[in-house]
């Protein structure tokens, strides 16, 4: 059974992301292993640390280490990714040359608030991910707008067509994950 | 006196970004009040907690509020900007509507090690401003490449060509600051 | 009065772009000149002819030269600028050192019919101009989606949300020109 | 046999980028069919014609369908890929739902005068693919720097350490395109 590993950019408790993500490891839920991982307690990267790091991120490596592939949720702060997600990436960039990120096969999925659903971060994920040497699913793209319509109060999705995409690409991500493992 | 404030997107004691910050430093020093804010002790931005932030985030908007300019210094971490520097940009343009990064003028320069100089975290830099409306002077760019060979050990810019272009840069930046302050 | 150029980076006759670029043409009518100007007859970019160019450059180059502001309306192809609008910037942008579009004051609006409004070609384009020295409004950002319900069969806007943006935009955009020229 | 297809973006004589294409073209040979094509002889892509292009569009598209793999060479003009470069794209990724680039494996390389050897210009290269939904191998990455020097009078490369990471990357391409195709 593959083993995924999600990660949600935004550390709200109510992300609209951490929903997202939920809904997709709820669709593929008894055809592979998926973890959502937190990295909200890593500390701010640091290369003088990087050698010797705190406990979380010796964790946080090790579970990604062991991924099969990587789904990213990833909120737009600033038409970026967040801190806390690129964070969580150079933590798993590095050492280089032994970067437990390098060659994995992922995909990205967003959700926002405003008409964009991230795709501003989105492409900037892309292009951070060649150089961590991350094989990034073209698509189908799911970057969700206007995300406080589309959950109900119990974080569920009620969206349909948003629901439909979500189905589209979890058999496409899984198909990735295969192909490039 | 202009007031610029230097953010330097590296940690690590040795950091080639911040030694350049410094040099700008120097080279402006009479001509302007010039303060390399510290950020790396701003927690990871967090939604939840943005009204209600702790003391390092007070601090640091109120000193970013107060500044006539801005001098990013961005190291490249997987071909974009630091989490360190993305964070503290996150804390300083919240809450929407009421940012102390708004309406800034600013500039960037950035070295690596490697040959591109930083110069794909410094276009995801400018995306990122778009967005904050921090008015970023377009050139001239400073991207330094093979940093290591261009500071002496006291962390002393020995390199003549980098040193002209940051005294070119120097002055373009203050007219730029004044221009758009 | 303020001369301003339009560019239309579709060459399609029923380009929603272009009747975007004529809604902001009427609406700035009686306050600047305004001239959309052809860039579907300047043969592709060639730096072998850039000292010896078709008459369809040298006429070109003539009218962005005395223009004070130009306004780029960007269609999205293939996630990035349009060939068309590329080319025509390249053209603006040579020979190096004296190139028209050096230190124009310029902005971007865009309309697709998909969700997104032209917003991965408007950042690419904010990329493009930092090179040619183009001084780019930060905002207010105009993307239109879903442009095919936006307009009548005349080629009018009938979108009352998407008229009140272009007149705020219109407004940021002549202050803009009038501060950066 | 494999059949990979050569597209140069610079439309002068004495383009780096094409001499950069040949070398590797030249490292392949025997290995692969490598045919260059050219892509100054298409017209401005515009919609209205793309159901009926002219011959020179035909006779591409047949070409770039036959490929098992795309190899380009970029120039950087304006911080970007060229326009006529963009403009093949166009035509090779229209109409939409028969595309001849989708699904295609690919890379790209590139040479510049300057220093940053066109990395500005493939980072929006890779982001116009992913919409074409062509497959773009990560690494090893291929810029060329200061071509002026690397190259003798007669088109050939005379620098050692650009032609070792030409042996590396021509080997890479054709294991993405086989794992790819």
């Amino acid at each position: 059974m593959l083993n995924i590993i999600g990660l949600c950019g935004s550390l709200r408790k109510e992300s609209y992301n951490r929903k997202l993500l939920m809904t997709v490891q709820n669709l593929l839920s008894g055809k592979v292993k998926f973890e959502i991982i937190e990295i909200g307690d890593l500390p701010l990267f640091n290369q003088d640390i990087e050698l010797n790091p705190p406990e979380a991120v010796v964790s946080f490596r090790k579970k990604v280490g062991s991924a099969d592939g990587i789904l990213f949720a990833t909120p737009e702060y600033n038409y970026s990714v967040s801190a806390a997600l690129k964070n969580a990436i150079e933590w798993g960039s590095r050492p280089y040359g032994n970067a437990v990120l390098n060659t994995k096969p992922a995909a990205v999925i967003g959700a926002s608030t405003g008409m964009l659903g991230t795709s501003r971060a989105q492409y900037h994920l892309r292009q951070i991910c060649v150089q961590v040497n991350i094989y990034m699913m073209n698509g189908p793209e799911v970057m969700v707008p206007f995300a406080a319509k589309k959950f109900d109060e119990a974080g569920k999705l009620i969206d349909e067509a948003t629901m439909e995409k979500l189905r589209l690409f979890s058999s496409a991500f899984i198909e990735w994950v295969e192909k490039m493992k």
